[in-house]
């Protein structure tokens, strides 16, 4: 007998996100696949704003294990072409919010089509700058020792 | 004699996060490895928000291979773990701008970090509703075909 090609994992009965993937819940899904489920959020920031979730119950990216990453973005990456060209727009922003601000606990990756002038700010937040060179040289040398 | 694990790709003269890959440019790199390489954003959202591109010349998401998106969103994984942690936050934002909103034509995915009331709203954007379930099961429908 064929081995299936993602191994089982988790799933919360609890979670919104596990019961649309399960059928529980209804949702206008638009990918259904052995790695990762897409469908449309309800408060989009445009039309065609679809969220795409792992099939089993992973928090954050960081809880997906390595092994099933390629799988699961390549739904991402389809789908960041899908959804601007049905939607007739030009681009896409593709994001995702781990632990804060992340509504679900349930990894859900936004793809939202964009376009020139939509009202939306390229990078919506405020900038700031490093005081210093050697500050930046620290943070950097910071993150590094945790790669 | 080992074979690459990535295939070579092609890279732009031009481009800076090219001329960043090579050396070319200083920047304050946090990881350098076969698939992706990683430094600090130097206006960024808070200390240590990243930016990771792939090695090679790849404008949006779509321009990756299929083949290379597993190992190249590893790297983003590890960040999405390693910036909080350097930082001392509570969580991360991971996102990319394709097309539009996209300051250099390489493909980077910022890993900035979060905590709560840091003043970033978790979307930051206007959410707004369908006119109808039957529109958006047009949209979804639309989608769907291209997937």
């Amino acid at each position: 007998m064929a081995q299936p090609v993602t191994p089982a994992g988790p799933t919360d009965p609890d979670c919104v996100f596990c019961r649309i993937v399960a059928g529980e819940v209804p949702a206008h899904v638009v990918h259904d696949g052995p790695d990762a489920v897409a469908f449309l959020d309800r408060t989009p920031l445009f039309e065609g704003h679809s969220l795409v979730v792992p099939r089993f119950h992973r928090q954050t990216l960081a809880d997906v294990p390595a092994s099933q990453l390629g799988a699961f973005f390549a739904v991402v990456q389809r789908l960041s072409v899908a959804v601007p060209e049905a939607t007739g727009s030009a681009g896409s922003f593709v994001a995702m919010n781990n632990k804060v601000s992340q509504s679900v606990p349930h990894l859900h990756v936004h793809v939202v089509p964009r376009n020139r002038k939509d009202g939306l700010r390229g990078f919506f937040w405020p900038r700031r700058r490093y005081e210093s060179e050697a500050r930046m040289a620290d943070v950097a040398a910071d993150i590094r020792r945790l790669m």
